[in-house]
């Protein structure tokens, strides 16, 4: 986490794969900071690129369109969202495993927070930068979603296919609420705590039904058992599983 | 519910509210229309214009652009579950009354089944439009959001504003897997029992705690308590509040 992301000099930075991310997140940067300054329907895709030192055909092989640029490393994202589920325990909570997996996102903002804090802005104050942004979040939940329909199929769950959709919107929900927060405090709250709260709060609302009701203990003894059996014999049942 | 929308006459149309909604709703029929005969991006605001029989300032005073058609009447369902907010219940249980709402949406769907149909194509086919779609989504999720902040601050929630974020994330997911089931069916199936069973598994998901958990009871009675006043004492134990 660095509030002041190192920029790489981009010259011959698509000759790799880590030289191609480096080019992309520049044209990200450069972008970002000419929507800020000169709004962004002004700024032009030849500015962008001028701005990061290369041409408008360079541009052009790492984004679609001007407004692609501002969710530069989401297919990285994504990618590295799959990745995470393709070796999760298969024994964990998949409602857990996929808050734990939604955190990349969390992760990937906070690597970068001027960026974010720029981009922050700018989806509050145009309406186009804000329906790509939501877009954008679709497509992690549609993720999320199908991983844990593939789970709660296993799980025997006959209406896995609308659970998982209802929990991938939450997830996405809870990951953004905590994301927005951040932002809004310029980056300075405790984002980890924020996060664990609001991913608890997913985890109990999708419990599976047996695990959710808590089982009663009746612990039936005569008045001449000593104290410290009952205690034992207490004790002893509560841990019991 | 009919699958063949009566097209009123759109001539002075928009003289009245009611002629206005009219005008509305037969610029997106020829909209629709015209987009699955020959694509999205190949039909023109022009074409959509003079196939509902009016010229393109008139188009340009109901929509701002092209694919704002497609969600003709998304303004006027928000509005109605802004009202259906305004005079709801307060002593039902807030995500009730939100799904309850939200399945407004519902109606206005199955009210207009062929473009409802022709527009899922769309939307599956056409990234863009997808988009405009999920916009829309957004748009309504926030009033639902809105709403539960306030009714989970009454009611004391320190972590209202969070709650009702993945609340209404969840409702809204709930609403589009039965609204996409239902047009997979091409509006054949019971859509009315699919959302019941939805909206269910939302309400459980976000029930009060101190509903949710089920409470023990324990009956202690001796040997020689006859048959039916062991029965007369469970029953009455297990109604009791």
């Amino acid at each position: 986490m660095t509030d002041s992301p190192r920029r790489a000099p981009v010259t011959r930075a698509g000759a790799t794969p880590a030289g191609r991310r480096r080019l992309r997140r520049a044209l990200a940067a450069a972008a970002v900071d000419l929507f800020v300054a000169k709004g962004y329907e002004a700024t032009t895709v030849d500015e962008i690129a001028a701005a990061a030192g290369v041409g408008r055909r360079t541009f052009f092989r790492y984004f679609d369109a001007k407004d692609d640029v501002l969710f530069a490393n989401h297919d990285e994202i994504v990618a590295e969202m799959e990745d995470a589920f393709a070796v999760a325990d298969p024994d964990r909570d998949p409602v857990e495993t996929a808050c734990a997996t939604v955190s990349l996102v969390l992760d990937s903002y906070a690597a970068e927070l001027d960026v974010s804090l720029k981009r922050f802005t700018l989806t509050r104050t145009v309406p186009s930068l804000r329906d790509k942004e939501v877009a954008t979040v679709d497509r992690y939940q549609r993720v999320l979603a199908r991983y844990l329909r593939a789970r709660f199929a296993e799980q025997g769950d006959q209406a896995a296919s609308l659970r998982a959709d209802v929990a991938a919107a939450a997830i996405a929900a809870a990951n953004n609420h905590v994301l927005r927060r951040w932002l809004r405090s310029g980056g300075q709250d405790d984002i980890s705590a924020t996060a664990a709260e609001a991913f608890a709060l997913v985890v109990d609302a999708f419990r599976p039904a047996n695990e959710a009701a808590e089982t009663t203990v009746v612990a039936v003894m005569t008045t001449s058992t000593p104290l410290h059996a009952v205690i034992a014999k207490v004790n002893a049942a509560l841990t019991e599983k």
